[in-house]
C-alpha cells in the first residue's frame, strides 16, 4: 500500500523526547520503511535537538504539505513555526506555547485534507493547561477538531503482543465502578470493533471484554458489576453481530495463549489495560484514536523530561506510530 | 542444599487437575531435580488420575512421612486416607471431603515437625465451604493452624520474571480503597521484606510499592488515596530500614528493565498483581504464604474442572510449588 499524502507529525514539547525522536526516526526511515512525514514544529529544535543525540539530521524547510514527499528521501521536512530555543529537561512556557500551535496546525492540515494522517509527540498536560489548553490531553483535542463528541473518540494501545481499549482512562480508581455503564462499554466496544475493520484490516474482530472485579466477580462474590453491567454490555454486542466475550477474569487474559484468542481486550480502567500492554510491549507502545474522521497516533509515552537530550530515549514507539498512521491512511484511502 | 525431612502434599479437590499434577510431578523428579516429597490423599484416586493422564505412577502406600526419603525413588509415597472415586471434572461432596482430610492431616504433620514443608493442591473454595469449611481459602486455615492471625500471613505469588504481594486480595474492587491503610501496606510489606531475607536468602531486598490511581495519581490530579496512604506506608518502611520505593505508577513497573529495579512488587489489589504475574509466568506461579512458622506453597491456579483427566493440564506450577517450598525449608533448615 501507497500513501500519497505524507504524515503531519507535531513536534511535541520542545523540552521532551519529542523532537530527538522524529529526527530519530528520520534517520532510520529506510531500515524501518516509513512513509514520508513532516515535522510541524522549529527548524532550530529539530537541529538541535538531532545534534544532541549525535545524529546530522538535515532539516529542509517547506511551504506546504506535498513538497515533503520529493523532500523527504535527503532531508526531514518541516513547516518552520519560528526559532525557539531548546532546553531539553526544563520545560518553558514559549515552549508550551510552540508545541500547542504545533498541534493546532498540524490538525488542521490533516483535518484540510493536506495531509494523510497526524503523529502527535508528547506534550506535558499540565503545561498545556497552564497556557490556556482547555482539554485533558491532545486525543480530546483532536476529536472536537473533527466534530467529534470526546466520549465516541476512543483511545487505543497497540503493540506487537495485544491491542487493548480502556473503558475509563484518567480517572480516580475509586470513581471506576460509578463510571462504568452499560452503554460507555457497548460504546466503546463498538467503536473497536468497527475501527479493527476499517483501519485494521481484519473482517470479523473478536473482542475480549475484561471484569471489573477479581475472578470477574466469581459468580456475585466479590462484586456486581461484572454481572449487572458488562454481562449485558456484551450481550448487547453480541445482539450487534459484534464478536464479544465477557466478562472474562482480567488476570488469565493476557498470556501468550490466551492472546490468540482475541484481536482486542477491552478493559475496565487504566491500570487494568496499561499493565500488561507496557509489560509486554514497553517501547512499542502506540496510542490510536479510534472513531475519527482523520487519522491519529502517538508513541504511548510521556515527555519523559528526565532523560530528554541525553540520547537514551528510543524510537521504536515513535516509529511505530509513524508506521502505524501511515498503514490505517493508506487502507482507508483504498476503501474510498 | 539437601533436606532431611520429605515434603507434605495435600492431594487437592480429586475431581480437579491437582491429583494428575502430583502424579506428573513425581514422574518428572529426575529431570527436575525435585526432592522427596509425598501425597496426603487416595492411594485410588492417585493410580486412576495418573492412568487417565498415561503415566504408569508406582504407589508405595506409607505410614509415616519419614518412609518417604527411601522410597521416593522408585514410588510416589502415600499416606492413604482410604479409597476415594475418580471423576474428573465432576466434584462430589465426598470429594470435598477427601480434600479437606488430606489438607488438615498434611498440615498437621508439617506444623508437628513430621514433614518439612507443604504443598497445597488446589481446591474449589466454594465446594469446601459447602462442607463446613469456614476459611476464605487454604492459606488462612493455614495460618490458624500456626497460631497466626490471618492479616499476619502474606500471599506473594512469585514466578522466574517476578514476585508481586497483593496488599488485597478477593475483595470487590470498590472496596479497594476504602480497605487500604498506611498499617496494612506497611504490615505486609514489612512481612514481605523479612521473608525475602528468610526465605529467598535476599540480604537487601528492594521493594517496589505500586500506585492505586492512574499515574500514581499524578499529585493528585487523580486520586489521593496515592500521597495520603501509600507514600506514608513507604516512608515508615524506609523509617524501618528497608528499602521501598513508591507509590510508583503501576503500568511502567513490569516491563524486563523496571523488574531489574526490585525483588518483590507490593501491589494494591488482586488484578493490578495477578495481571502481570499471568502475563509473564502464566504456567509457572507459585502461591507462598509469607508470615508462618511452617513453610507452605501452592501452584498459582485452581481446580480447572474444565480440563482435568484430560492430560493437558501442565504441571510446571506445581513442580515450581515442590522445589520452592524445599528450598524454602532448607534454607531455613540451615539458618536454624
Amino acid at each position: 500500500m501507497t500513501l500519497h499524502l505524507p504524515i503531519a507529525a507535531s513536534l511535541g514539547d520542545p523540552a521532551g523526547v519529542g523532537p530527538e525522536l522524529l529526527a530519530a526516526a528520520w534517520a532510520k526511515r529506510r531500515e524501518t520503511g516509513l512513509s514520508p512525514f513532516f515535522v510541524v514544529g522549529s527548524r532550530a529544535v529539530i537541529e538541535a535537538a538531532g545534534k544532541a543525540r549525535g545524529i546530522a539530521v538535515p532539516v529542509s524547510v517547506i511551504g506546504a504539505p506535498h513538497e515533503a514527499l520529493a523532500v523527504f528521501d535527503d532531508a526531514l521536512p518541516l513547516l518552520d513555526l519560528g526559532d525557539a530555543a531548546y532546553t531539553p529537561g526544563n520545560p518553558t512556557e514559549p515552549g508550551a506555547q510552540l508545541a500547542l500551535r504545533a498541534l493546532e496546525i498540524a490538525t488542521g492540515l490533516v483535518r484540510g485534507g493536506a495531509a494523510g494522517a497526524l503523529m502527535t509527540a508528547p506534550v506535558a498536560k499540565v503545561r498545556l493547561a497552564k497556557i490556556g489548553f482547555a482539554y485533558p490531553g491532545q486525543t480530546e483535542f483532536v476529536a472536537q477538531a473533527c466534530g467529534v463528541m470526546a466520549k465516541n473518540a476512543v483511545m487505543m494501545l497497540a503493540g506487537p503482543s495485544l491491542r487493548v481499549v480502556p473503558v475509563t482512562v484518567h480517572v480516580p480508581l475509586s470513581e471506576v465502578p460509578g463510571m462504568l455503564t452499560c452503554e460507555l462499554i457497548r460504546n466503546r466496544a463498538a467503536i473497536a470493533a468497527h475501527a479493527l475493520v476499517r483501519d485494521f484490516g481484519i473482517a470479523h474482530p473478536r473482542l475480549a471484554v475484561t471484569g471489573l472485579n477479581p475472578h470477574a466477580g466469581e459468580d456475585g462474590r466479590m462484586g456486581h458489576e461484572d454481572a449487572d453491567t458488562i454481562a449485558p454490555a456484551v450481550e448487547a454486542l453480541r445482539a450487534a453481530g459484534i464478536d464479544a466475550r465477557g466478562p472474562l477474569p482480567a488476570d488469565t487474559m493476557f498470556h501468550a495463549e490466551a492472546r490468540l484468542t482475541y484481536d482486542v481486550a477491552i478493559c475496565m480502567y487504566h491500570d487494568q489495560a496499561l499493565i500488561p500492554m507496557k509489560a509486554l510491549d514497553f517501547d512499542e507502545g502506540v496510542n490510536v484514536t479510534l472513531g475519527l474522521p482523520m487519522v491519529r497516533t502517538s508513541p504511548d509515552h510521556g515527555t519523559a523530561f528526565d532523560i530528554a537530550g541525553k540520547g537514551v530515549a528510543r524510537a521504536n514507539a515513535t516509529i511505530a506510530a509513524l508506521r502505524m498512521a501511515a498503514e490505517i491512511a493508506s487502507r482507508r484511502a483504498l476503501a474510498a
